[in-house]
């Protein structure tokens, strides 16, 4: 299905800029539909059924719950993508003792959560500017 | 080293924010160099030293340049860390073309880069808002 | 530390579930508090400082926020431990699906969480049951 | 097989709730049927087949004994399915020993064992209840 | 525990086949005790103690509940063990079958399990002869 | 040419221990032939054949010597399987020694052996008594 | 596509350093076009599909951004690529060293990056030459 | 050793660079030699004893022929040596076909080999050039 | 190719034994060209190819450069292939240090390397006796 | 006790080649009796002690029956050891046919097996010759 879905986009020559702009939703989200990795509510699906051209087998796999997890070594070998891995052997600890200096023994939840990306303009070269924002869950005592 | 670092700290009773307002560096970026992920200059491990009455073989240590990575399993087992590892696994692909669309080839750096933390408050409950923000390095031909 | 509370306990004579009435914390979680997965409170830790008589170290150790993750091997060799790792090989697809159908897209928490032991009567032989209960946490769009 | 079981619980627009009331066996030992981790009776089969349409090689396909164990890697990557791995990760050795005091030297059975999910209704929201429950075994001395 | 236990015997210059008809107790369960793979209770644990003379801190630790695992690395380096591995490899599927066909869908248990070594005279040369003898457990349904 | 052994054996409705008794060959080894980890002769070969209606081709296959070794994964999922993989965790170093004690050092071939199946009734549930003997092979010095 | 360009070139009769005087980009640049590790721009695409007679979709599956990594095994057991990996294992730590005594704490660039391959005529046998060459990128502070 | 050498080094404040004139080999040999990769004749233990004031152990040491390997994780999660790791991901075949078409087929050695490394100073910022050179040896037939 | 290569020589009944007496080149290194580990020149392609009547596209494919590596899983499971593996667990570093005494430091070739396989009868058996013959090569200092 | 031994054979000035000939056994034998692979008889220890000035704790050590191998990472990082894994990559598969055609299916063994080393001259530089002998045992049917 994720070629599918990346073929037919391709075949409109539409971005996921585009695609969140019409579809009301984020072009990271979007993204992560395309990758079999979040599902669609059946007016969403219909939407993007619509625009790109679906049809209804691909737009009822879109609502199904997906197994995820995109990548397939234990660690990525795609330079853009280990590049997050390293950030989190480098900072992983020192992120983590932040974190709960701030808000206590828990977590960000990675599932009440939001990605963005942005690109921020420097006479230095632009920058990618990665926003992770996720609700804290504390440890619950029982 | 790590932990003569982070007991003097606590035997001050300093946060990493309070670490940030007296040196002037970021807090995640002075945890980093609590976790021996990086070189303090001669005048913040001074500066270091002073604060937190360091002797003079840490505060030498401080200026080393590190073996980086202080995750031990390949794949991290504490949930906070391993959250990220997991957002990875499900938003990797999928923010790799976002990227990649507004790019073009090329990678976040992970060295020239900053990471920063913030607490965001929300009726439903706090979010921990972790900001990445790294040049974009486009692949050389040649 | 973990080897300093459970001789501590076992000098006292006392069961995990002993220290459940006094402390009005499950066992479960006294135990995981025991093998440095949780965190306790001031008070929590004055507490039970006073009835297994510990120095000020070890309780102010259990005030400290852990790096979490008690198994050495990636997959467990004993086998009490393994079985669980065993029942998530064979049935952890079927529990997927289950859940989801109950709950739609998303995870059981394993931080807002709480796991109960009980001990079930029965004339074939007596029966280890194991709760579990988290909040279903559904996945965010945006 | 296992698609062409969903596939047809799907065109009967069937969940495992409504088969658990029409086949009298728990829904989540007949989701592990569907994935090829059970074995069904003649009388199970007959009576799937009936209710799902089957064809009579899928019919004996479920009265074979499968090669058991649903996850490909090592690790699982599906977030739902992580938390009972992380579960282990963090509460594995205080519950080796709650149920080795309650007990003694033993294990749960994998095997005459039941695994139920439910529904919990709460008013910060709802909670997934999932209790295991397995027949204590001693270790044997000789 | 494990060199101060093989010590001791060494010390005494008896073989476990000697312990075995000391203890009442088979030899390869008396070696796996001596490993920290099984519980003796308060009376084997003063038997032992008074044969080898030891000290009550050894007494008192034979009589634990021990996490289990005896081999570091996951595939066994040592030619020995390893061929239980290969055995494995080479007949664990046809294993299988037979099993299953004597018995139907379940396991050997390795709880409610026996071992015994034997040396089997040949004329072509000695044999070893390993009976493993284990309840059969049926998979319950529910 | 599994699958197609094992259907010839299904279609035909006999057992392993069917096949023994027509064979002159023990119904793990005969398994272990259907699984490609054994070589027949041409004789072996042949009545097979006649006896499940196999093509030459097929008759030809069973008598080439194959790349052994039955499991995918390191660490067997199945739990019929992987109970023999516990039973080395726990009781390979006792085993080992009991076995040096017995005969020296050296080891059981895993070759020069056989393996045997039988079902041992019990008033308490059948047992599985599994048999493995081997010649031993002393290491040569030179 | 990897095959299908490494039977066009051969075809064609072509070696990559015939390519590199043709299209103006070095033969290991090239290389890396043909394994789907680089993207070409629309001009570079064209004029390769001209040399090597592609058709369109190959020509546009060039200007895709890839998902970077051509070795399958983690270690690679190819023996030529192999000694690139022992070089780290032996050369890796002197190198860091010996880099960060000239440039500082920070990395060699893999993105802004040459490599090239020449022929070192020697009396004892021909060398090989493999320069590599990448910006030296700082460790930013924040 | 290396951090007895790596000391002694740091007291008399010498880079490798100022090693590589006082002692007539490379800095980067000289480091493998620190970093026990490499083994020193006589006279180049007794003037780098002289040098840096060794005692008579370590400059015997430095004769020693080593166990070589310097990196602990398989993949290195150092991000300078990282580096080297994932240029041979990305360009390991590409550099594999330019070689053999270069030379044939045979390897580059890695012990008939030398390692250098330059600053190359550039108006965008430095750049470090690695330098491989190794005798190309074709596999022989026989 | 590889299966090809294997059906042809079978069809023929052809050993390896009577190729190296039709090909004037070792059985062994004749082997590892059926296993596409080494590259024939246009001579021996075509004499090939005439003896076991293969197709041009086959006689073409033997003049390539393999990538090498025959092996799946990292640690091989076939037992006549393991003992190899096993005998470098055991005798690797006692082989390293006879090795060395005799050469000095440096390794055996794997390149310019011979393997042959000789049957040594017995009156206890026969023998497979192994002769390995590489160029030793001295490390380089530079 | 390999370091006493090693230092113990360094203070008497020995090679392993001296030893042969004291003790009457081969040099890679004696080898691995020091890297604790091997087990002494109680004349070899007494004899071994003797010429080494060993005390009577490491005498008995030697006599005792070693739990071996002795690589630590699953694939040897150093290159001597890894050329060795590397020709069963290269070789494997072809030697495993060329055992085979000569004696059927079996293995070599590595248990009633010997090694030695050779130094041949030759004008294009020495070369290591290994010899490998072991048993053909044939596999067993039952």
């Amino acid at each position: 299905m994720v070629s599918t879905l990346l073929a037919a986009k391709k075949a409109k020559n539409l971005s996921f800029a585009d695609l969140e702009s019409m579809l009301g939703r984020d072009e990271v989200w979007i993204a992560s539909l395309f990758y079999g990795q979040s599902t669609a509510s059946a007016e969403e699906a219909a939407k993007l059924g619509e625009i790109l051209d679906l049809d209804s087998a691909t737009m009822e796999a879109l609502q199904a719950y997906p197994t995820k997890g995109s990548l397939d070594p234990v660690i990525p070998t795609d330079p853009l993508i280990y590049r997050f891995y390293e950030i989190m052997q480098v900072y992983g600890m020192p992120l983590k003792d932040v974190i709960q200096e701030k808000f206590g023994d828990g977590i960000m939840s990675a599932i009440d959560f939001t990605l963005d990306v942005d690109k921020v303009e420097d006479p230095a070269g632009a920058r990618v500017k990665v926003t992770m924002c996720g609700k804290f869950l504390p440890y619950k005592k029982w």
